[in-house]
């Protein structure tokens, strides 16, 4: 939830900054167009090429209907029939979550798709990007995207992952396959990959081109709260992370990875095996591979790292018990150190991000750092983190 | 869409009879709880013991907040902090799409999940019904659901159909398998199936207690249009199924059904294949399997059937070209011939059925009809529907 909420102030900031430049309604560029995410059939929302969001509802009876998206609130204007319309700053290329608020009632936008994140179903927008065919649908080999069901004694509660598996597995029965588990940020879960971020699609275009190796990824939940614990009450979402990071961590080892291993063809062994996660899906990848680097070799932090929020100086010496002490050692253990920002990430992000790698250079351990230009803290950024990183594995 | 619109409007009558008779507050019985379509973490919507409908959401400055269920609008009342609650009269066991309408503007509630269904995502409530346990998640080895996409000649157009394998396809690499097609209604889609109609949960079930046989099920989209015709704008959903049914039968027998038995293990005869639908799909499953029964051997249709939504006497001579003229000859053909109803459904589908069902006794075809007590219109229905029909199938 600290993500979410330190995220929110900040974009408030910035783009209230865009909002007040906003003043002259014949600066907006007439060329809206309804968003990959606009429900079918509908005409709103709409997205220009300034990256301009605009909506539009009836509520004949409503005395104030505003946009809300990026922290900003902005009003819509009824017309003669009762309909409100009006469109936002532009925003930053990339994929965010919005909704309306009519006389003070926060819903989603009933022309939209619903995705999971913020913590809750609502409304989100893509904002096309100049590099979207890396993750569009081509006239390629797909793979299958399967959702699994699990019982989990940690938690004592059926969880549920999705398994990506390439166009070729279901026609060379007799192959293995490495494997990528993949990880969603906080007040997400684990349709974030599969739908928003757009996995399936990444690795469909990578293995068709022959940049990457066919790779099962498998796409759980993040969020675990062990049986003896209490479970979280209704209307206490925040309940769901608390001692969420070990609890998970047995999930991992203890649970989805024997799992995996023992109903997909993997190659069950560390050289074959990777785990990557965005923001906090790459503090607890982080955490979880460096504690168990017997069963990982390539690690991945987009947008975040295990020293978050801080933004001071490591002392390897203390820092997660002194895991990267040795940076020799983990030179040899480690095939990939891999982390990703974007350049238009806010605070703490960036200051926590460099932090982690001043130590890891510090310490000598080798890393890959990858740099998204122009886009934020969100799925943009860690689709293109997964299309560079994913190329590396497994080679 | 001519289903919906007619199912609102009588749905309207019904329950507005409800509706008067509820006057006194303190008949409610004050045992609400969230319900199985609540998000995670929120309090409302809620149900209580009587199927009434709770809701409850913030819009401090708005006039006038109503729940929107079964075609009748609910006024919510304000308490001193601006919130809105209030509940629906007693809805029918099942699952129901509703809205909120805050001030004149309809949106969907942000406490609840969304599921695509009245030509929209949306939300939808379940009320729970005695006989839940048959499509609850339970202690059994569970199935796949496979997302798997195609292109499709016949519409030039990208679709996705989602495929249940049972649990122990992935262990028995050299078994093959029958498949049944089933197919949603109108102004739904894909999803219906697998997410509200819990397929995957309700043949795992009858899987894992010997009442049926392991096998494969395709859930497609019923709405195609062909790559000739104008392609439906934006704005224009009531386009989506023009042209649609030979569109849609070239799309499962020509290219569905080909690329089924060529990425699965499946037993590729008409003795191991069958279709079901319901409503719209209903009508879909029985003219495809009759223009092509050398392809199917089990049919289905649930809630609904070809003459809809005619009520009156079916000449066999013209209907469907004949293809019920001569019975005998169909009873060597078709092994099972499956219809299902409600019995809360409203007009006209069971005067439709009825007719269907005259004029397959005055053929002599054999048929088994199924009645869902006290069921509307709903997934309820198609759940029971599909839990009888499947026990029957390739045995």
């Amino acid at each position: 939830m600290r993500f979410k909420q330190i995220f929110i102030i900040l974009t408030t900031v910035i783009a209230g900054q865009f909002c007040l430049a906003q003043t002259n309604p014949s600066a907006v560029v007439e060329d809206f167009k309804p968003s990959a995410t606009t429900q079918q059939g509908r005409l709103y929302p709409q997205v220009n090429s300034e990256g301009r969001v605009r909506v539009s509802i009836p509520a004949a009876n409503a005395q104030k209907v505003q946009l809300d998206i990026g922290g900003v609130k902005y009003d819509l204007k009824k017309d003669e029939k009762g309909v409100w319309t009006g469109e936002s700053a532009p925003q930053v290329e990339g994929f965010h979550y919005y909704q309306l608020n009519v006389d003070g009632a926060s819903v989603p936008d009933p022309g939209s798709l619903y995705f999971y994140g913020a913590s809750r179903w609502g409304s989100a927008i893509e904002i096309p990007a100049p590099d979207q065919e890396f993750y569009a649908i081509k006239d390629v080999p797909h793979g299958l995207v399967s959702q699994k069901l699990y019982f989990s004694k940690v938690t004592n509660s059926w969880r549920r992952c999705f398994v990506y598996t390439p166009a070729e597995y279901d026609a060379n029965t007799s192959k293995r396959y490495p494997v990528l588990y993949l990880q969603h940020g906080s007040g997400e879960d684990e349709t974030g990959w599969p739908v928003q971020g757009k996995a399936n699609l990444i690795l469909d275009n990578l293995i068709a081109a022959s940049k990457a190796v066919p790779m099962i990824i498998v796409m759980d939940n993040g969020y675990a709260n062990r049986a003896s614990q209490t479970p979280p009450q209704a209307g206490a979402a925040t309940a769901r992370g608390a001692g969420g990071m070990s609890a998970f961590e047995d999930v991992v080892i203890k649970e989805i990875i024997p799992m995996i291993d023992a109903s997909y063809r993997t190659i069950a062994d560390r050289d074959h095996r990777a785990m990557a996660g965005l923001s906090m899906g790459a503090n607890q990848t982080i955490t979880i591979t460096m504690n168990h680097l017997d069963k990982f070799s390539y690690i991945a932090g987009f947008s975040g790292t295990s020293n978050y929020p801080r933004t001071d100086a490591i002392d390897p010496e203390v820092f997660m018990n002194g895991r990267f002490k040795d940076g020799a050692v983990l030179n040899k253990q480690i095939k990939l150190f891999w982390l990703g920002l974007g350049t238009k990430e806010p605070a703490p992000f960036p200051g926590s991000v460099a932090a982690f790698r001043a130590m890891l250079e510090k310490q000598g351990v080798k890393y890959t750092y990858y740099e998204s230009q122009g886009t934020a803290h969100e799925w943009l950024t860690w689709r293109r983190d997964l299309y560079q990183f994913a190329a590396l594995l497994f080679k």
